[in-house]
């Protein structure tokens, strides 16, 4: 088969790759229909991060191929959406709700597992990882929203779920990426009144207001922390979703989340310094991580399907397999918000 | 009156101070009892954080000589325990339930307003401040334990709390100080069902085990942390309670706490660091902070009364206000967990 192969830094071609196929009875074999590019895979593009060379890319819906003759949630021809991790569903860590951190999981396109940017993905523990998608005939909108399932809508709403969004609230969202889009959703969804949405980038402004965002912020860091505290009279807003992974992204979220709120962070850390003074001497709380996508996915599945979300117009760009290398650019050259990756037919 | 005045770093008298009258009507005049030396005092005591010089002490009960024209809730004659903040109950974070960040609060001890060591202490906003102790002819034993929640109790409490202990859990209890034996008592009584207590010192082991500790270890740092994790199969603790403030204690408490657990951390930071990769990578949250001590007393102060919890056993040294320099120096040498200081007769 093809798939997208990282060769290090800067380095992403399709190349040829073994057809996966079952090797225990509890794996399915994916076709991957719609795949796309993560924030965390331009790390490894950028040199940032490492990443093991060969097969890339965590995100992708598609078409059950083979079935392990123990997988009983998904037959061939049914469409899934896989979360950016599988996992057994049975152990100490999946029993507890944090299937993402699954003691015998992992992540897509990691350790030999195949990626998500190829064209076929062999699922481990099928029935514990994928979610099979009702009904046939999905627009193509419904399918990109559910491809936005696999990661950034569930890594929003994971920032809201771990920020405690609840109805009535006013909600910062630091971040204007795919995941700061979709965690506005996410704290619309979870009834926040008043979503202050950080950006200076116009059409992601546009974006963060369709999504439900009240107030678009031009401002960064002091400027922006200032401008919050005046706009919520000194007193900071209940939730402040941290979706960037900065030092300075960091600081703005906990400059202006009020006593006794909890900031909900899921940005990958890169120089992220949590300030303990604020944590003690404002009560302000911490919480976020990976999302348990596996989790989060049926309970939003309906959301995408009845349309009462669209977390899939955070595609801005497409191509297909053998545009997956300025898949990459376009997002590193900031020309897109989040990459789609077509990569075969059908549903 | 006469009060404990601190000059500077190692310099704790017994001084004279005005008496306090009412200033507005919202206030009253306690004529303390027993007031006591908290672990933040010595670090004022030693130098290592500031403090104005003048009146110190922020735990206290006793006696109400005088009430404002306003105030409703309390009574000259009336028993009281004051936590160890005072607030208005009416600001915007008062009402979320932060009333240890009151907007118009402050400490005792601070910007002019009396400290807890010394014989009268003007209450500000004495309705919001102040909890009445119904009943009288208290024993000694009890009078203790009502002292342990102007502060300790109630900050052992917030960890318990913040950590989301629920009946079941294993618990990790990092820290053996006054407030590290009352957060044993406060996972005990939110039904923990196994308590870890890392302590080395014998007499605090005991008290520990006393207070409900199932396990107690003398190990430190990383040897503390492996251990915890080979007992709890490689898992970590439902909750694992930060009750020191150095960056060795945080360490422990991250290292040990399970995925998607929450660290409940109340020590004042010196130097502590929060491992952000393990927040985000294990889901580990960080909730806590200066304790709301207001908004617990009600709730402890049955269990106090009924005799279901005795944090007044964490006082193991006590003297009058002519010792009162000994009282720190025992703490300070380590002869004391928590030193009381009787400061007049009376209930």
């Amino acid at each position: 088969m093809r798939a997208t192969l990282y060769g290090g830094p800067g380095d992403i071609t399709v190349g040829e790759r073994p057809d996966p196929r079952l090797e225990t009875p509890a794996d399915a074999v994916v076709r991957v229909t719609l795949g796309c590019v993560c924030g965390s895979d331009l790390w490894y593009y950028r040199g940032d991060n490492p990443h093991a060379l060969g097969p890339i890319g965590h995100e992708f819906i598609g078409v059950v191929e083979q079935a392990g003759a123990e997988v009983t949630t998904v037959r061939p021809g049914d469409l899934v959406v896989a979360p950016f991790t599988f996992c057994d569903g049975t152990c100490a860590t999946c029993a507890a709700g944090w299937p993402s951190n699954c003691l015998n999981g992992g992540s897509f396109g990691n350790n030999g597992v195949d990626g998500g940017q190829g064209e076929y993905v062999r699922v481990p523990y099928a029935d514990a990882t994928l979610v099979k998608v009702p009904g046939g005939g999905h627009s193509d909108a419904t399918l990109k929203s559910l491809l936005a399932l696999s990661d950034v809508m569930c890594t929003g709403h994971h920032a809201a779920v771990s920020a405690g969004v609840k109805p009535g609230d006013t909600v910062a969202v630091v971040g204007d990426g795919a995941v700061g889009l979709c965690a506005v959703i996410a704290a619309k969804r979870r009834g926040a009144e008043r979503i202050i949405a950080l950006s200076r980038n116009p059409a992601r402004q546009a974006l963060a207001r369709e999504f439900g965002a009240t107030d678009v912020l031009a401002e960064r860091g002091d400027d922006a922390t200032k401008l919050i505290m005046e706009m919520t009279g000194g007193i900071g807003v209940d939730a402040a979703l941290e979706c960037v992974g900065t030092g300075q992204s960091m600081a703005t979220a906990f400059g202006v989340a009020r006593v006794g709120s909890v900031v909900g962070a899921i940005g990958v850390p890169h120089d992220s310094v949590v300030p303990i003074q604020t944590v003690i001497f404002r009560n302000v709380g911490l919480r976020g991580g990976v999302a348990p996508a596996r989790k989060y996915i049926p309970e939003l599945l309906g959301d995408v399907l009845a349309g009462r979300i669209n977390p899939g117009l955070v595609f801005d760009y497409e191509t297909d397999l053998d545009g997956v290398n300025d898949a990459y650019n376009a997002m590193l050259d900031r020309r897109a918000t989040k990459s789609l990756v077509r990569i075969s037919a059908g549903q």
